[in-house]
């Protein structure tokens, strides 16, 4: 049984979070999911969700799943230096990290990402760029897999990205059952992406 | 600016829920989004996401969205009367009713649906008939329209129905916008459905 945190903040991206979080939710056998923010209480999602945190100091422990949305609050955040050490902290100890979105962005800036593939929203692929020109950004790509660091392309891609990981993790017959459970037409190809070349 | 309701229940489907309010919540200029339950509170989904709700005796006045998930609470709310008697007097008074998965099944114990098309999980296909053998269920469907009652099909078909339904409210430009946004592969055709035939 692993743990998933996934982490929140002020104006997150719903379906960053709740994408991944159906999908790993339905295996109750092996993830125990928890909703952690800096202080606790309850954080708002950009579309007005009010969802109850634990504060960032009851985690204790290691070999955790570490979930990073995106969304518009991560532009405060790319420069909240407490913030990224705690992200950089949880994210040391975790067995892997999915990010979602600009999720990677803000991820980005732990430094973890250095020299490593990753790919990120494609509207706001050029701002990855910029913020951390360091990482080997890759823009067609529905998600991408180094190491135990998974990444993901815009909002609904953290749900292929998720059964790609339950696919890694637990086989691919685990995943696409998984799929076909909540009719949902899984990107099997990480390769797949409409979008990447919507914008220059 | 239309409210949309969302009506929690201990046990709903996460993303039954967070599909189509991902989709709406970012239309602000047209969706004021409300997340209700009989008593209000924190009410958890099946997934563990703790949501902060609103007491239904919060609600007055007419003309709303009104969302319905499915999801494992359904079972028993099937026979709960007072709870269907409420979910009648909302739909009654609803501009437009979107529901998803066994939300459908749900929904159709108000007698709204009664000889009207509509769709629901393909999995639990039988069991929308069974209990509910006077609505006009079509299989293979992502999602019906039958007037100004928007049905799909299971968990993940309710993002393809709330563009659709927004394709028909604001212009299928925006729809199609909003998709690419959250780089979603929007499934245009409501007779899209892979998952009918896997079923008997």
């Amino acid at each position: 049984m692993k743990n998933v945190i996934t982490m929140l903040f002020q104006n997150f991206e719903t379906l960053d979070v709740f994408g991944p979080v159906e999908i790993l939710g339905r295996l109750k056998d092996h993830f125990n999911l928890r909703f952690i923010s800096q202080t606790g209480g309850v954080i708002n999602s950009t579309q007005n969700v009010p969802v109850v945190t634990e504060p960032l100091s009851v985690l204790s422990g290691s070999g955790h799943v570490l979930l990073i949305p995106g969304g518009l609050g991560v532009v405060d955040l790319l420069r909240d230096e407490q913030y990224i050490n705690d992200l950089k902290s949880l994210a040391m100890k975790a067995e892997y990290i999915l990010t979602v979105c600009t999720g990677s962005i803000l991820f980005s800036k732990t430094g973890l990402l250095k020299g490593k593939n990753a790919t990120a929203n494609k509207r706001l692929f050029s701002w990855a760029i910029q913020e951390s020109p360091e990482v080997q950004w890759i823009k067609k790509a529905r998600w991408v897999k180094d190491g135990n660091i998974y990444t993901s392309s815009g909002v609904s891609a953290g749900m292929d990205m998720t059964f790609g990981f339950i696919a890694d993790l637990l086989g691919h017959q685990v995943a696409k059952q998984s799929s076909i459970e909540i009719e949902y037409d899984w990107k099997e190809d990480p390769g797949w992406d409409l979008f990447a070349d919507l914008y220059r």
